[in-house]
């Protein structure tokens, strides 16, 4: 197809897509006739994977430009992930979060398999520090339900990594997923505070209406 | 205590408490002399409350007047759930979330007692358009497994609010509790993630070094 086909198919305006060849992003089409390349379904995938980054997950062409590199490599999907995960999760200095937060955060999480950076061991480490500043302290049967929890919606995520053909397939759902998930999470937990509140200590409908 | 030792005792500037007091987040002490009142562990108590609303859930003044009115309140503490849970989350408008949405949330948390506008559904639903517009459908499954998590994570928080004695006590912990508990988890799933992953996909650190 040509560029401007590509355009319709991938809802992603000319001017673009014309950055993101210049970019190194997207692969330059096969030249048929001088100035003039063609496209493929490959450019139409591709094109919705770097949108997902950009637009979903916020990430910058440069970091962008980190996983699809990761993609076309040769290195197990794993390393994909993680590397779409560093990318759409926020970056913090391990330096600045402090020891005990750290260990309390290991201690939550005992013979979980992680790298001392995981952006996510420091984001927990830093949570963790927070509530300890609002005066919080003694939370750890409430941090290792919490890890329980995680370990479940993590078994749900790579299902669903593993249910997509592809690297690109994949790719785009680790950045998808990861990077509205956590609104998803957030949202169910809450309504899901409500639900447990009102059979908690509201009397059930039926009772209220016999 | 005075002025300056509640000051002290509570962490917060003089000038910050003459604030709340005028603003009536804080109750006045009692007159001893005049111009001059005396504070007791209570107003410790309601500064470290409103320290955990403004500083950690991040909400305005005026919200966080409404909170101590409903602590203050003879309702019941699901009340001051509600009220607590509504201040420290995104107000969003129904209208703006189309009724598929809400529907595909309603289906993965089936019987499940959650007002219409309870902010998690509103943002739940948001958080699957935006799947959608991504290009992610057909994840009915994998939303349930979601759900089933956050019912555990729930469970988890509200033990934690019925641990804690009092009103006052209960509402801090509802409130930091909601504020840095998304964060929490979200570090907490990433680092899940690259467990399973590491347990599914690598070698057992037993089988590289035997």
């Amino acid at each position: 197809m040509k560029m401007a086909a590509l355009s319709a198919a991938s809802g992603v305006p000319v001017p673009t897509i014309k950055f993101y060849l210049r970019e190194g992003l997207l692969p330059r089409g096969d030249v048929t006739v001088p100035n003039q390349a063609e496209y493929s379904d490959s450019h139409v995938r591709r094109l919705r994977l770097i949108r997902a980054l950009i637009e979903v997950g916020g990430i910058t062409v440069a970091a962008a430009g980190q996983v699809l590199d990761a993609i076309d490599s040769e290195l197990p999907v794993e390393h994909t992930f993680g590397v779409a995960q560093q990318s759409v999760s926020e970056r913090i200095d391990p330096q600045d979060v402090p020891q005990h937060a750290l260990d309390a955060v290991d201690a939550a999480t005992p013979g979980w398999r992680v790298h001392p950076e995981n952006p996510g061991r420091l984001t927990a480490a830093r949570a963790l520090l927070a509530f300890e500043r609002a005066g919080q302290t003694d939370l750890r049967g409430w941090v290792e339900r919490y890890a329980a929890a995680a370990l479940q919606v993590a078994e749900a995520d790579l299902d669903e990594v593993d249910a997509r053909d592809g690297r690109e397939a994949k790719a785009e759902i680790i950045v998808v997923g990861t990077a509205l998930g956590d609104a998803l999470f957030s949202g169910l937990r809450r309504a899901a505070q409500e639900h447990i509140s009102a059979v908690r200590y509201l009397p059930t409908p039926d009772t209220e209406h016999p």
